[in-house]
């Protein structure tokens, strides 16, 4: 009933998996080269073919820069600490999550901050600092975790009815695409602008202690992506 | 008397040499910190200052992937070998070469195979793997030299007349804008594409041996590029 909806392929993957590889990958591919991928490799080809199956079009439209991999109240010196916590997480990484024996569910943007609050999770990862700001989970948890391995770049989509999509001329189409496209990069530009200084300004003004996990701590978050590669094949 | 013009920034190095930084920047940033000076952080500004002067409107409308550092003809084991050669290179990389003891000159792509074959130059630098394979290199020099450090990212763009500029209307003005956007990352997401395509075809069908820089020889550019900077602040 709606003509058209603003959203990222991970959001659809209860019912098609397969869909979470569409907006970001764990470990996965820069900017250049998911586009790239995307683009001129086949995958936005996979993608449509399960949107179109619904009779919907897709269009690419909207790219951001790394995310934050985790707000925690406490700061994780061993990732013993993970084991049986309780975390909002996103697409293909949550499943590296559970490997390492957190508990996550996926809550909505809105949702996440009234559950940090009241205990429902111990800790979440949302998006960029850019966003993450707005949503002030800073107030209840202050250490920030990098680098974001499981989303360093994530794309969103325009999802078109496809009946009214064809009944637009070719000219209408063909602003919407190459508009869609601008917006891709225009975004994804102006994400890497604004995130590092909303970084420094969660560290000044809010007490925000950003932190890097370990480069053997990475590797074990790789490690957990990688037997999770290995069980879907 | 031409309205437009399609070319980069640093082939205009020799009236204003600051232009040279908004092609590419050795050691520089990625496409998205590029892009995010660029179009957030003030970078397009001063290039329109420069270019506005002369009544030319710019946008940009093209970037492509890491460029080779260079086609040899033999291995270079040791830096010192560079000592002396006569090398085609662009930009603020070769001001890096120049400390090398490299003597650097700026041909344009068309110069550059006859300038090899006639030993008017010894070695060369051009474009990426996609773009250097049409130019037929190879059949001199079979040694192509990785990262590109000194373009790791490079953008071109569109010069217009200002008086034709101020004479479109709003509407096709944001039409060139956008298409002029959508085009920068549609042929950055190609490039990303293609140049692994083309890296794997010129060693299998045409023996290029593709060689990268040990660590300790890219430090040495690393901290030319630095003198460079501290010279010229």
């Amino acid at each position: 009933s709606i003509e058209m909806a603003w959203t990222t392929a991970g959001y659809d993957t209860g019912k098609y998996p397969a869909l979470s590889f569409f907006t970001a990958v764990p470990f996965g591919p820069s900017f250049g080269e998911y586009m790239a991928w995307k683009m001129f490799g086949g995958g936005d080809v996979l993608e449509e073919e399960i949107y179109n199956g619904h009779g919907i079009h897709k269009i690419d439209c909207l790219a951001i820069g790394p995310e934050t991999s985790g707000w925690f109240k406490e700061e994780i010196t061993d990732l013993e600490q993970l084991r049986g916590l309780k975390m909002r997480f996103f697409g293909l990484g949550a499943r590296v999550m559970q490997k390492i024996g957190v508990s996550t569910q996926l809550l909505a943007g809105g949702d996440i901050f009234p559950a940090l609050e009241k205990g429902v999770i111990d800790a979440t990862e949302f998006s960029m600092p850019a966003m993450d700001i707005k949503y002030g989970f800073y107030q209840i948890a202050k250490n920030n975790y990098f680098p974001g391995w499981h989303q360093q770049v994530s794309v969103s989509h325009l999802l078109i009815n496809m009946d009214k999509w064809n009944g637009l001329s070719d000219q209408n189409q063909a602003l919407l695409e190459i508009g869609a496209g601008e917006s891709t990069m225009y975004i994804y530009a102006e994400t890497e602008y604004v995130n590092p200084y909303a970084m420094v300004e969660m560290g000044e003004k809010y007490g925000v202690i950003t932190r890097r996990w370990t480069d053997d701590q990475i590797a074990v978050f790789e490690q957990a992506w990688r037997d999770v590669v290995a069980e879907d094949s």
